[in-house]
């Protein structure tokens, strides 16, 4: 560790909290919780961003320190500008640097910062992004969670990977063609971000074969979550947290 | 739930333990472990399998009732037989089924048997082959595990996935030109199963331009983890415990 690695005064903490059900917790993250005195957390502007939300998730709730300050980190743009424009990647990286001067703030002044992220930081999470910024100049920690692609196979209690299987992980916000280029490339897949991009992902795994064994499951893990073939599952009505699974067993022994 | 189901006596469940550090066990995990009967373990024949050394394993220590039964499912073969060859597949099965009946023997009795995998039981877990000879019969329930992959994230300090990132999942124990096909097509890669095959995994990389990129991690998120550039690692050595990272995120804002 650099010199001024040791003597930067704060702590920074990247904590996965995992797929949904606050029991799905670590161990680790519960005592990070606890020792953090900012519970920093990314949003879409308006929606979740406020602190009492923040703190309302289950999978926080009881972890935290009594007074606890909530950083929350309100995206600027979300769908209102399409993600390859460039006004689109300025905003955010302008956004991401700004986040990283709250946070550096934070740990200016000692404090010992978290960073909460659904699901496992570094895999599609929006740490990530502080992560870079700020790892090289102060002591920082990533807790790794639980996928919310593990969560959704046990949920599903579906065997997604075995044996020499190939796993490829696909966001939906792809377009049609670039799906079926990868779905068309390994046994097993499960594709994100799925929303209204459903019906697109649909054709997708119709056109490589992949559609009559493809599971759709929402909320895993969730008091409230479900999973079906995706063939009963309607169109209209993916929640953000849902996703496709295709497993990649068929020649288990 | 079927009414066979509801009478049924015991209670199963796939335990995931996490990628290594003791303090990735999730909450729920701990929860399920206390309330075990009998932790059944998969190893191989003569290796880890014995009762003393699972119960050693330091995610399990301390969260198991005191005289907790171990049942040490030892495989019967692992690489003295080529996985292709049709003698390999025929005893693996006879393994599996006869892994089976033991577990079934205790559910029968009514005991709580937990099953435990390191990373996550449906990831590339051999419970996975008991969950599909067992849960139509028996109440059970999967506890999704922080994978070995998240964990080798988290101890490099490298963001493996953002935005529209594909990531191909690949064990090494692939044919060559398998392994240069499919990382050819996505942008990030996990390459598991290294061991004796990292000579081949490096070949490939090499072949598709992404050797520069690659990350090797052992022991991700234990005592004596450690990560280096793979052109910093030698061909020798690399435990089963390793794998190797290629970064999808080149065009992060």
């Amino acid at each position: 560790m650099s010199a001024a690695l040791e003597t930067a005064p704060g702590r920074l903490y990247g904590v996965g909290l995992g797929p949904g059900d606050p029991e799905l917790v670590t161990l680790k993250a519960v005592r990070v919780l606890a020792s953090a005195d900012v519970i920093a957390c990314f949003a879409k502007a308006g929606n979740a961003g406020r602190a009492a939300t923040i703190l309302a998730n289950p999978a926080l709730a009881g972890h935290v320190r009594p007074g606890v300050r909530v950083l929350a980190l309100d995206y600027p743009v979300t769908t209102e500008i399409h993600r390859h424009h460039p006004d689109y990647r300025a905003a955010i990286a302008a956004f991401y640097d700004n986040a990283s001067a709250r946070v550096a703030a934070a740990l200016d002044a000692g404090d010992t910062v978290a960073v909460v992220s659904e699901g496992d930081p570094l895999f599609y999470g929006s740490y990530m992004h502080l992560h870079v910024r700020l790892s090289g100049r102060y002591r920082t920690e990533v807790i790794p969670g639980v996928t919310a692609f593990s969560g959704c196979s046990a949920e599903a209690g579906l065997p997604l990977v075995q044996g020499d299987d190939v796993l490829t992980v696909l966001p939906g916000t792809l377009d049609e063609d670039d799906l079926v280029r990868h779905l068309a490339g390994g046994e097993a897949a499960v594709i994100m971000k799925l929303g209204r991009n459903l019906p697109k992902v649909r054709r997708a795994l119709m056109r490589v074969g992949k559609l009559e064994r493809a599971l759709y499951v929402e909320r895993g893990t969730m008091a409230d979550g479900a999973s079906r073939r995706l063939v009963d599952q309607p169109d209209e009505g993916a929640p953000y947290f849902s996703l496709v699974l295709v497993p990649g067993w068929e020649g288990r022994p």
